[in-house]
């Protein structure tokens, strides 16, 4: 989620696919060596049209409804934050990383994602200078564990048929598939007639590669068909891509038998590691997983979830199973507003949005922590484009989640100093994960069933579709003030602010001429009776 | 489309939402004049992963599968080349544009749309320099005719709100739906005799206008619910956006009823000059529909496609219908890859890309056109970034067709020199959108039924899912060569090269132990009988 209000000096490496493998080993020992580690994510758009979240949902809901989101939006840079604390000097090492993350396709195999933006998410990001050039020409391309497992199937059958081809049986063509394909199209004859006197002079020659001028993909399968296979086992061909994107026919001459084995194994090493590439920031999630270190986030839900199905495992349909799956890759899990709404933090506290929750922990009864940023990870200019990021929104809930454990330590009796992310003081908040708009459930409970209020007070209505906010004010002004919660054009939740009230209403209202109205329960009831299990 | 492997001076102007208002004119006297103009569209993706396009797909079954992406990916950028034919001077008279167009939401009630990115035509596009940065900050918005009219009432009922609270009847609150909302909650009621108390001094100073300081949505809410609701008619309040997207409430005062009335009316000239401004680039194809003038595109289906959806009407899932609607609203259309892959023009032509198509079109027996860029558009640099833009693409689209057209004139006996768009040597062009990778339908024909090649040498197939396309040329080897397209792991189209073995196929296999044949007519049969009308 995006921070809005603060300057600062940058302070975090920003991290895109032409560094990456560099810094992987800082990132690593950086995990490691942490205390505990905040994250936060930047997605394409928050949530699909028909799929609003309201103040009546169950935890199950809103979990359904979020994760149509996390499966169709991407998260598109992941920030994080390690603390080390030091206990020497009463300090926290602290680094911070930004990375810009995206799906690139590396290659024909590879899964093409299809994901979707949200116009206002995307308004929002650019002006917060968010950059989508850099992300989508640099991103670091990541592959579930499923995914790279295929890829790695694929290969592993791709090289068997280039052992046998190339080495033991030279002129053998590659797939049967291709034996029974069609000659050349009369049009073509003269373009592959030119081709294979080019690749005629070049075995000829004291060439070792010869690159064909760049032509388009049909020509190319023109090539590799009808070229190849008048010179077995003498020449190889392999398609290159330049920067552009235009792909052109490399030929080289295979010199021995042995020449030709060496060629293959260093293809296979090369395959090998393109794939390793390809695999790219999801190796920094699985160090997460694996460190089974406290992991920070602020409202961190759709963080967890975006960070589950994009780089572990798509997230499963049964809500349960989705508990059990983040209990089992993210072990512990604290949500910095879950703290900052429950008391006693509640009680110090106005607003809770990062931002405005940062400002308020700058003063008393708040103490500011002590922080130092060692110089082994590079970071930035302050300038406009490294502002708003992930990596500093990770610092900053990092920072806000050691000033609120430091508060609650300083109200025991007797005050507890510096308190550390496995202090009994915080066993309360971990794995529960904060839910937004819901009053009267708090969090998601990752270890135990959710906690389920009376919502006796709460009646759903089905009227007109002219009806305004005012019918409904009038048709239940006897009982007091209500909550209203549009479900669709003639439907609603209508909750009232007087609970005594509630038992009164049915008894007074039911059904008119042209409403209809029932309990909350038996609603839910009927829906769940609706709904194939 | 994109277009590849030319480099050329740049031509084009390139116009976002900054210089669009400055421009429009210009665009719009370029298309009044013009002979004919050329179209190119930029999209965020091409086909949704469950509709894959085939050679077998019937005309309506492609338009199903179109539609579909269409609907869910976005046109960011749109070209328009102008052609204007000098007969003095025998030369084309040349302007192109280049827009970067985005769905921008420009207030709270504007549609906040949601759209598909397919990850390899995004890695396509930033390859060849594509600016995201540029479309999604500075892309010029767009409404279609429907969500303008919505946006219009609501803002005329917004007015008449307006009218009656703050001139004729001070003190007046704005819906009955506010009444009956609760008080201040207690944790903010200190925040809110604040804001009153500034309020209070403003009213007393000479100042006429005072910004509040930023904050946030809810807090925003308090403030119009219970500090406007103290100072009736004698003060004003309105939300304004810095450009970094920080809201804050600015209030004036209201000096006397003349005062309150200008005002009001300086607030109706304004919202509607913002809608005015949302409308954006859906001007410039309302202009392009109302001209009647011949619109040429490469392979230009999807252009059209897109077009429609975006800036005049949601596509209509009924076929006949699509085509009655472009016909109204695009009533002459010609596509470039329809008149080169047609005889005459296909026997002098290898490959019909766009890049390919050029390329060729510049040497014997073709002549490449007089064609003269006039200085009243702006043009930029030959910068990197200015390149395989979508202006660029509809200039070079305009050219190939007019050296086309002019080779069509060339072979007449007696020869004719230019040939004009109007020239019934390009009747048998108009109005047929060139099918993509369907050898037996060359087009889909917007004012007649479609072609309807027999498909008796064509058959379905269902077989176990381990069959490779080894297994299928085993199966119809008595009958020679054959076409593979995959439906799915278990089943697939095979057409035979050898048309005259038709008859005979389904004399010798029908049915296997693991396999199933029928033709392809009855397989269509059976879908539409499937399918409720
Ligand atoms: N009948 C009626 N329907 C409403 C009203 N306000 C909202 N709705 C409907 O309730 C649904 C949800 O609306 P809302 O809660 O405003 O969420 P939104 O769709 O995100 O703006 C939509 O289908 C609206 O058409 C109203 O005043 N009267
Ligand atoms: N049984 C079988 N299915 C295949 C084969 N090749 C492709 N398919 C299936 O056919 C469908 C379409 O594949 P394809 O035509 O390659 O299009 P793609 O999905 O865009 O790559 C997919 O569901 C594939 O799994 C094959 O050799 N054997």
């Amino acid at each position: 989620m995006q921070f809005q209000h603060l300057r600062h000096r940058s302070i975090y490496a920003c991290i895109c696919v032409s560094d990456f493998k560099e810094n992987l080993e800082a990132v690593s020992k950086a995990i490691s060596e942490c205390s505990f580690l905040a994250i936060d994510g930047e997605f394409t758009g928050l949530n699909t049209s028909s799929h609003n979240i309201h103040a009546f949902d169950t935890p199950e809901e809103r979990y359904q409804k979020l994760r149509q989101g996390a499966m169709e939006f991407l998260l598109v840079q992941f920030g994080i934050c390690t603390f080390h604390f030091d206990e020497e000097q009463g300090k926290y090492i602290t680094r911070a990383f930004s990375f810009y993350v995206f799906p690139r396709p590396h290659n024909r195999q590879a899964p093409d994602i299809r994901f979707l933006c949200q116009s206002s998410s995307i308004d929002f990001m650019v002006a917060q200078n968010f950059d989508f050039n850099k992300v989508f020409k640099d991103g670091i391309p990541y592959l579930l564990p499923s995914d790279e497992q295929k890829l790695r199937e694929s290969l592993q059958q791709k090289h068997q048929i280039m052992e046998k081809s190339d080495v033991s049986s030279p002129g053998f063509s590659p797939s049967s598939h291709q034996k029974n394909q069609p000659k050349i199209p009369a049009e073509h004859r003269e373009f592959i007639e030119d081709v294979c006197k080019k690749v005629e002079e070049f075995e000829k020659s004291d060439l070792d590669v010869m690159s064909l001028a760049p032509c388009n993909g049909y020509a190319r399968l023109l090539i590799y068909r009808n070229v190849k296979a008048r010179f077995p086992a003498r020449i190889q061909m392999e398609t290159n891509t330049d920067n552009k994107k235009v792909q052109y026919i490399v030929v080289s001459k295979t010199k021995s038998p042995e020449d030709a084995k060496r060629k293959l194994e260093e293809k296979k090493a090369e395959d090998y590691e393109q794939l390793d590439d390809a695999v790219g920031f999801s190796k920094v999630i699985r160090m997460i997983s694996q460190s089974g270190k406290l992991v920070v986030g602020h409202n961190m839900l759709l963080d967890v979830l975006h960070t589950l199905h994009q780089f572990i495992s798509p997230l499963p349909e049964d809500y349960e199973e989705f508990k059990s799956m983040t209990k089992c890759c993210l072990p512990r899990l604290l949500d910095t507003k879950l703290m900052a709404t429950r008391p006693p933090l509640k009680d110090q506290l106005q607003y809770f949005s990062l931002g405005e929750l940062h400002k308020t922990l700058q003063s008393k009864p708040f103490v500011v922590p002590n922080i130092v940023f060692p110089e082994d990870v590079p970071s930035y200019d302050n300038s406009g484009e490294q502002l708003h990021q992930a990596g500093y929104d990770a610092y900053i809930t990092g920072l806000c989640f050691i000033t609120m454990a430091n508060y609650l330590g300083s109200v025991q009796k007797p005050p507890q100093d510096a308190v550390t992310p496995d202090s009994p003081l915080l066993q309360g908040y971990v794995n529960r994960l904060y839910l937004m708009r819901i009053n009267d459930i708090p969090y998601i409970d990752l270890s135990r069933p959710d906690p389920l209020p009376s919502r006796e007070h709460v009646f759903h209505v089905r009227f007109p579709s002219e009806w305004k906010a005012s019918d409904l004010n009038h048709l239940f002004s006897p009982f007091g003030n209500i909550q209203i919660v549009w479900l669709d054009e003639t439907s609603a939740f209508v909750g009232l602010y007087k609970k005594e009230q509630a038992h009164t209403v049915l008894r007074a209202l039911t059904k008119g001429d042209n409403y209809h109205v029932i309990s909350y329960n038996d609603y839910r009831k009927r829906i769940t009776e609706l709904t194939p299990t």
